[in-house]
């Protein structure tokens, strides 16, 4: 496959990540027993998309108290439910964006308790928090940290009384990257495919819901927008018909990102719609996919990785078909604002 | 000013919004006295953002627990934070919101306290819930529902004893009509401007946050996708430099929307940068406007009215300029889905 290294993404993701489980295991039994109000992720661009479905998983599945909060907006809002007994859970590749870091050294100040996973060592985010997972690596960094998420937010429950099924969910966990590698090569074409169609289409509409929101915004906004210099609208399968619904014709690129959750019949309904009205419809559904070894109850959970890793065949190959590198940027990083 | 009765924006607003204080005074102590766990701020489309300002302030003023919900995600998700303890919020201007009459029963069939805001009298949803105020009308019933909810959700900060200013700052809420009047008066030269400049534009970029977003969420979702068919992306303040930037160039329409809270200074940094790189910035300041009687301290809150009646003068420009009734769909109750 173009630009994807098999062996390493299994040893990165595979063996490197899975030897962190007794670590997170050790950290979040530390701070159980030392016990908590609620928990806080916070995040900024593609750090704080990927929170949101963990925010939704914990919502649906947990009466733990849970906030996803954009690191700048934290920053200033001055919020009424986070005090010293707030765990605050951060992500960043490189451990360097600002506002990850100067929200992760407020939450410490507050005296809160501070997680990170960061792929970059000995950076200003490994230094300031009090557990930290630091990978190593930025390639596949984002299919590690879900994975190192899964089992950070299900030991919180299991810790919780309210997820028994740890055990069996984290044995799973050891056999997500190979179902990821095996969704994104079966799909690879398809991704392909999807970019050569579309390598002129100057806006996408991308509808997601439930535990899929996160990747919904995300592959709008960061990838997209800001490394193909595409316009692209996320919206929420919930609110599709209250707004976006009026701008599809019969030429608009509408990609529906389906996944496994109690959602999905929000998703279908936004699928009867477009199908009726666009020639451009592109689903992309996680139940195509296999994911070997893991068991019906939990591939609701696990199709946040799944989508995510066909997403990104998507975005090497709209790079290739349409000449535009994705590390290429007008603004930043470019000049100071 | 085109289309704009202002003898009866005054009846519907100051003469008959302010006439329900006591009615919702009674009931919130009501509910105080009885005791709730959490607020579910529940909507669909233009009401679920109509919420989110309500949201932030309770986030940054209130330990009260509070969670903003897509009605039809709230339906499927099974939020395990509600309960029978959990107090219920609703608004719709029909009464008649298919989502939003189903979460409202959903909620009431599981024991919990619910609340609407509605226009019409003798709708499902005025039927299905615990307390109702019923407006009776449809004109300006935006404007009327953002002042009740001032009035209903501080009450319940009153109540939380986090509100001692409670008295002044309802009898400020009764200066806020004439003080949206006078707002929209100076301001519709200026809308008419906008509207005459931006006939043909086809995408603008909306930016906002802190108590704002929902009305940059909302403007863009609901009045210019679905109301005029115009592309627009709504982005919030502290996420634009995580992408959306990007896209910006010489002849971007991007459209501010400034408030006067904490977060402010996100909308500066945005602010900085656009009007470095595009000649086609628009900023909309509540700041500009004088909210006579409004004490300093509060007008950061009332500007979510101010804000929401300054577009309100927009949209019914760029409904003449641009020849395109705001109440043409070509969907939306023209096919089933």
């Amino acid at each position: 496959m173009l630009k994807y290294d098999e062996e390493l993404f299994l040893r990165l993701v595979e063996e490197e990540g899975l030897a962190y489980r007794e670590q997170i295991e050790n950290f979040v039994d530390e701070i159980c027993k030392k016990g908590y109000s609620n928990i806080f992720l916070i995040g900024a661009g593609g750090t704080i998309a990927m929170m949101y479905p963990y925010e939704y998983i914990l919502k649906s599945n947990s009466t733990i108290e849970v906030q996803a909060e954009i690191a700048a907006e934290f920053m200033v809002m001055n919020n009424k439910r986070f005090s010293k007994d707030s765990v605050c859970i951060f992500t960043s590749v490189s451990g360097t964006t600002e506002e990850t870091v100067a929200a992760a050294k407020l939450c410490k100040e507050r005296g809160a308790t501070t997680i990170a996973l960061v792929a970059e060592p000995n950076t200003p985010l490994t230094q300031v928090v009090d557990y930290c997972i630091t990978t190593g690596s930025e390639t596949h960094s984002f299919d590690t940290f879900f994975m190192l998420l899964y089992m950070l937010v299900f030991r919180f429950m299991y810790n919780n009384n309210e997820f028994p099924q740890y055990e069996q969910f984290t044995n799973e966990v050891a056999l997500l990257p190979k179902a990821i590698l095996n969704s994104v090569k079966a799909f690879d074409a398809k991704a392909e495919e999807f970019a050569s169609k579309h390598k002129d289409t100057d806006y996408h509409m991308m509808v997601g819901s439930g535990n899929l929101w996160g990747n919904t915004y995300s592959y709008a906004m960061c990838i997209l927008e800001e490394m193909q210099w595409i316009h692209a609208k996320s919206i929420h399968a919930a609110e599709f018909f209250h707004g976006t619904l009026e701008l599809v014709v019969e030429d608009t690129s509408v990609i529906l990102l389906k996944g496994e959750d109690e959602t999905r019949p929000l998703m279908d309904r936004v699928e009867r719609f477009a199908e009726k009205i666009t020639k451009q419809l592109t689903v992309i559904d996680t139940k195509d996919f296999e994911m070997e070894g893991i068991s019906e109850e939990f591939r609701n959970h696990f199709s946040v990785s799944i989508n995510w890793a066909l997403l990104s065949r998507i975005s090497v190959h709209l790079e290739r078909e349409r000449n535009h590198p994705l590390t290429l940027r007008r603004y930043y990083r470019q000049m100071a604002y």
